[in-house]
């Protein structure tokens, strides 16, 4: 079968044969439907981020995925079901307790490898093998939009435990903030318009005409350019945030958004940036984020109660969203394509099969 | 009566004679027994905190109280009752939100009076008076430590707070670090050990033989002299930390204590600094609070929840503990003695009657 890996000491990525997987006891295989591409993915292909599956030189990429079961190999699926897997895995040295309690998303990365980003092989080929506990059926009406499950599980955790940290007192947002227009932060805005946010902002960097405004603007949010006003100057340009949600990685912003907060407001962070010295007010920044009851919470990755809450997100996005956001679907042979990343890209994915 | 105030331009409290307040409608008129004197007042007596009830030339100080009711004044109380004022108070236009809904404690600063410290008069007198909703009854027998429970309420507030952020997963610390080995953070040592924490240590830079240090190691704890151990470095060198309470102002432990967390763990800032610039490595703690699932709460004043839970944490404290805590309690004809500060004092308290 054909998969799209990255080799050691390449910087792009190529197609390679490589044999059908076997699934093994409590295993299903799964014929891949469809594999969304993202910033993560050019970050492993660049390797600024994650590694290769030991004793290997190369790494199939992708961990957005949507697939049909093809065996179901005694498991509780059956053939035709559609499922999308989680990311990630027990490392080599076999489950730990985050695994055994089901939350791989709170290990720590030396106790945990991600499929298609680190230490194991992802989802871009035309087979691959899963343990049916990572896999989340998902509605056949959407398949087609399955490879987004993925990343909108990322938010469904990052929102989850930011309200969480709100949840000992009366707390109820109405201005929220996206600080990032890639297609996650585009996601994450229409998830706070689905949740009921009053106002909703995102922050870019991009002249107009641009499709990422487009969709902000469709969203009846409000297009924040950073280049005007800076992240510590939104709150007086525009209002105090209840909930900035922080997907850019760059790492001013995750002691800026401070400033951006309204009180008792919560910043998700979910940017992975590389080490950079800067300096800040600390003083002011402490000041403020202790009289004013502040919270930041950090998140990475997502578990299968994440997964499942997506599928229904996903569900309810509107079409014409749904549409914009996913500007073009390459199949095998132009695969290039899909991980091109121009003005006039939000969201691509691979297309393996159709249903 | 006499009360203990600091006037406008000077720098060090004086006794005034006051007239005995009379009691509202709604109010309870209450003989003080005891006014604990922290860190806050020296800050509101040089000026850098807190500010004069509006067209008043002096402040009442003091908002660590415990008093006997004296006047009922029809409300559910009854005279001899011993109760504990809670700070906060509507500002000058009336109650707002906060108030309405008994969560004083999230009001942003201008939406707030703090009693004996920003806007309203504080209860260092022999008599205050104050609505009967901001008292909470305190068993007499613990009626002569009662002037803790104010600070013990602060810390009930952070750590309820820092346990909401980790409530949408499976956590349960079990090492926690103190940083500031003041009379606040012995307080809240004492009360991680109440909470079966295996392993907690505190940080300081002092000298032995010191009493703060026989305390920290009286209570099972490790004392970390931050001249030798950095917070940066004190996951090395000891462990890496469940909980962080940072209650020593000091803005670079703010953004230090990142480093400190274990994975998924969670640092309460409760210092209120002065603006400082300085560098830090944003980039690399941004990163490390993101793949490590880290979360940080702001957390300031108590509501009449944490009040009660307060007593009940100060009733279940070590008789030990708080003798050696508390290391002197003055009459008012001594209370100059009350302020001082060297390295024999960990907490004092001026007594105005008794039970």
């Amino acid at each position: 079968m054909e998969a799209v890996v990255i080799r050691r000491g390449e910087n792009s990525p190529t197609v390679a044969e490589l044999s059908r997987p076997d699934p093994g006891p409590g295993e299903v295989l799964v014929r891949t439907l469809r594999v969304g591409v993202d910033g993560t993915d050019r970050e492993v292909i660049a390797g600024s981020h994650g590694g290769y599956p030991e004793g290997e030189d190369f790494l199939v990429l992708g961990h957005e995925a949507v697939g049909v079961v093809a065996e179901a190999n005694g498991t509780a699926f059956e053939e035709g079901d559609v499922v999308v897997p989680t990311v990630r895995r027990p490392p080599a040295e076999g489950p730990n307790e985050y695994f055994e309690r089901g939350e791989p998303d709170m290990a720590p990365p030396e106790a945990c490898v991600e499929r298609g980003i680190d230490g194991a092989h992802g989802f871009m080929a035309e087979y691959f093998t899963s343990p049916a506990e990572n896999l989340v059926p998902v509605p056949e009406e959407i398949a087609e939009w399955g490879f987004l499950v993925e990343p909108i599980s990322i938010s469904e955790k990052a929102i989850e435990h930011a309200y969480a940290a709100r949840s000992a007192f009366d707390w109820n947002p109405d201005a929220g903030l996206v600080l990032g227009n890639g297609s996650l932060g585009l996601l994450t805005l229409a998830m706070l318009d689905q949740r009921g946010y009053d106002r909703t902002y995102c922050l870019g960097r991009r002249d107009r005409p641009d499709p990422t405004i487009d969709v902000i603007e469709d969203l009846g949010a409000t297009y924040v350019d950073s280049r005007e006003t800076p992240v510590s100057e939104i709150a007086d340009a525009h209002e105090p945030m209840d909930f900035v949600y922080e997907a850019t990685g760059y790492a001013r912003h995750a002691f800026e958004c401070i400033e951006a907060l309204a009180p008792a407001g919560v910043g998700a962070l979910l940017g992975v940036p590389e080490p950079w010295e800067f300096e800040i007010d600390g003083g002011r920044l402490h000041k403020e984020f202790v009289m004013n009851n502040k919270a930041l919470v950090g998140s990475v990755n997502s578990n299968v109660t994440h997964f499942e809450a997506a599928v229904r997100t996903l569900g309810d996005l509107p079409a014409w969203f749904l549409d914009d956001l996913v500007t073009a679907v390459y199949e095998l042979d132009d695969y290039e394509a899909a991980f091109a990343d121009d003005e006039t890209t939000i969201k691509t994915a691979l297309q393996f099969s159709q249903i």
